[in-house]
């Protein structure tokens, strides 16, 4: 049995799960790996909590840390960019492989760190950086390598999935699913990495990294979260044979986080509650989906540990991001949409909208009116066939300019 | 740029997908990988054949082909027992990791070919061997290597997948099923080993060695195939909110390849066509699906190449099954069932069927009669709740001996 000794960077959520992990792993890797992983090193901010550690490893001195006998590989759940940059870049030159669960830290820094690596002659497992034990950096890196990707698209953030998904199987408003969220331990303390989409941001970032080769250009993702979403929509969607899903997407070098209408028969629209799904289309492999719990304590550190015995066990490059090339995004993104508008309740505004609408050459396939509890006002909810943005946002800007609008428009893309 | 003699074994439908896809990919795997692979040779029955390769390359002698310079990696797409073990062996001996989509072979010959390519110290892939292009072996192998699996089912046979899609959607019989997956070239020239579940069978004994680290003994795997499900049977799944799979499972040590009913919201209710799926359990990562194309030259010649450049890029050993524990199997597996019991048409006969059944504890949920179009004969179509098979059995012996039946009843589970 060959001894492997890891130094674990942090012991949160996630650090606590792996220690529990492998306690009770340790005969099944043992015997499936012939390796047998046990912690070496803890650095944590204090080290006087009390943790379920061996008090004897634990130190809040990174000299003390980096200076411990027996680190076979680094571990590094700290979260966030610093510390958990320097001192990973430390572990590498040290000549430690690295195993992060660091999306933030990944989604900006991943071309230092793995330039880094590659110069150290060491690998940087990172499994659990994208969508928790679904593994799907193994995928796309490298069951599904030699194939050319088109697109991905996932779900991506399961605190946004869990709260569409009661919002539409439940009827609740966003308040109460996120506080039904937060009972469950699906939340973080800040909700708004979450609702907000920049999490899902993160991801899509290394996911499309992956898919592609290249280091996109975080400035250039369109982001919007699940807020705007009002329960009317939730209702249109259900009536026009809808879900409501936060997606992340990336169309060829084009990479969106938004919410999106999924017919109901679309493959990723029975994945519900905190669950995770990704659908990657190669041009060998054709349509593929992975699917499962994308957080929490035990799958996170599921996947951290399965990338630390196998960077143990095989210490070489993989086939990191470099060096591709992504598909053009298309000229302009062509689909269906989903449209609120908000009006003055009087005869004839439908009239006006639509015509409007059929000058720009779109296409009006299902229309519904409703009341809102402010006296005079009322939505129209219309769902119009495949246009591209500009015609649409041209449209929207002169609708905008008619005596029909109480409000801002809800504009919504329908998967196909 | 590093060279990557490939020497290819078999020149059929997936090595004609092969070489196609190596020219077609060459400048993406030069990019993402820093490996040039290229045919270095192609041993063939018959040399004198028209193929899309360089006719200096092939060659009908093994001699010749083993003999060949710049073989780095040896690709095994022959198919069958032998004589494609013998030049596994003989590659692996070699030096040369091998890669190979033969599930034949590695259904009764994994433990010979991992041992001796350790010994060797060179890998072995055999990521096509099982469901395509879906990565399945990776993520047992790799990305779930932390976890106990518990259990695993999977829709793994495209073309029962494809006829049993047909029979529900379209309400085809299945020999018009059939025919319909022969005209999209669905099919082997014999489809038996589609039909009757030996082809299932095979990648179960695969998918289970990886998810236990065992090998399991293939005379214990119990195999129905889907002929005996009659146009009835398919209405009645319908009628009682199922569809209909053929499922191949590991309970853990319990191995079944069989037709199932499953509930419309099942996670692999909606593969649809020829479409593989497969559903996996793990104690850390809780339950993950990875679905995709099961088949086809392309999507296998994918995953081929994907094994071609990583097991030259990382040549060290992968976590092959060796020293694993399967789970125990469960005492008697319980799960409700579907019957179809054919009978005479005589006022009674539901009660006398009901009696035996209530007699051995057996809950009835619902029935559906109906008439046959021979005078005199109907069928009665019961779901009863989760029974173990061998009171069932027991019930059934019974009924056998009143004067109801007038054939032998359809008996078939229905997963969770």
């Amino acid at each position: 049995m060959k001894p492997l000794g890891i130094g674990l960077l942090g012991c949160g959520t996630v650090g606590s799960g792996l220690v529990e992990l492998l306690e009770r792993s340790r005969d099944h890797l043992e015997r499936r790996t012939g390796l047998s992983p046990r912690l070496a090193r803890v650095l944590v901010r204090d080290a006087h909590k009390p943790r379920a550690v061996d008090r004897a490893l634990v130190t809040d001195d990174p000299e003390a840390f980096f200076g411990s006998e027996g680190l076979d590989v680094v571990v590094e759940l700290i979260g966030g960019v610093e510390p958990a940059r320097t001192y990973v870049l430390r572990a590498l030159d040290a000549g430690h492989s690295v195993v992060t669960a660091n999306k933030a830290l990944l989604s900006v820094h991943a071309d230092e760190i793995f330039r880094r690596a590659h110069r150290a002659g060491v690998s940087v497992g990172f499994e659990a950086s994208v969508c928790g034990a679904i593994p799907i950096v193994r995928a796309l890196c490298g069951g599904l390598i030699a194939n050319r990707i088109s697109s991905l698209v996932g779900i991506v953030n399961g605190t946004c999935n869990f709260v569409l998904t009661r919002m539409i199987e439940d009827g609740l408003t966003l308040t109460a699913a996120l506080e039904e969220a937060r009972r469950r331990g699906l939340t973080e303390a800040d909700p708004s990495l979450d609702l907000d989409g920049t999490d899902a941001m993160q991801k899509l970032l290394i996911l499309a990294s992956l898919a592609f080769g290249v280091h996109p250009d975080p400035a250039r993702v369109r982001v919007r979260g699940i807020r705007e979403l009002e329960p009317e929509d939730i209702r249109a969607a259900l009536e026009f044979g809808c879900t409501v899903r936060h997606v992340a997407s990336a169309d060829g070098a084009e990479l969106r986080v938004e919410p999106a209408f999924l017919p109901r028969a679309h493959p990723l629209a029975g994945v519900r509650d905190e669950n995770n799904a990704i659908l990657v289309h190669g041009d060998a492999a054709g349509q593929m989906i992975f699917s499962g719990k994308g957080a929490g304590p035990l799958p996170t550190a599921g996947a951290v540990l399965s990338d630390i015995v196998e960077v143990a066990a095989r210490p070489g490059p993989m086939f990191v991001p470099a060096n591709g090339q992504a598909p053009p995004a298309p000229a302009e993104s062509r689909a269906p949409h989903y449209l609120r508008l908000p009006i003055v309740d009087r005869p004839g505004m439908i009239g006006l909208i639509g015509t409007v609408l059929g000058n720009h050459g779109i296409s009006i396939t299902r229309v519904s009116a409703s009341l809102t509890t402010e006296p005079g006002r009322g939505n129209v909810k219309i769902l119009v066939d495949a246009v591209d943005e500009s015609t649409l946002s041209r449209a929207l800007e002169q609708i905008a300019r008619l005596p029909v609008l109480t409000g801002k428009p809800v504009v919504v893309r329908i998967l196909a």
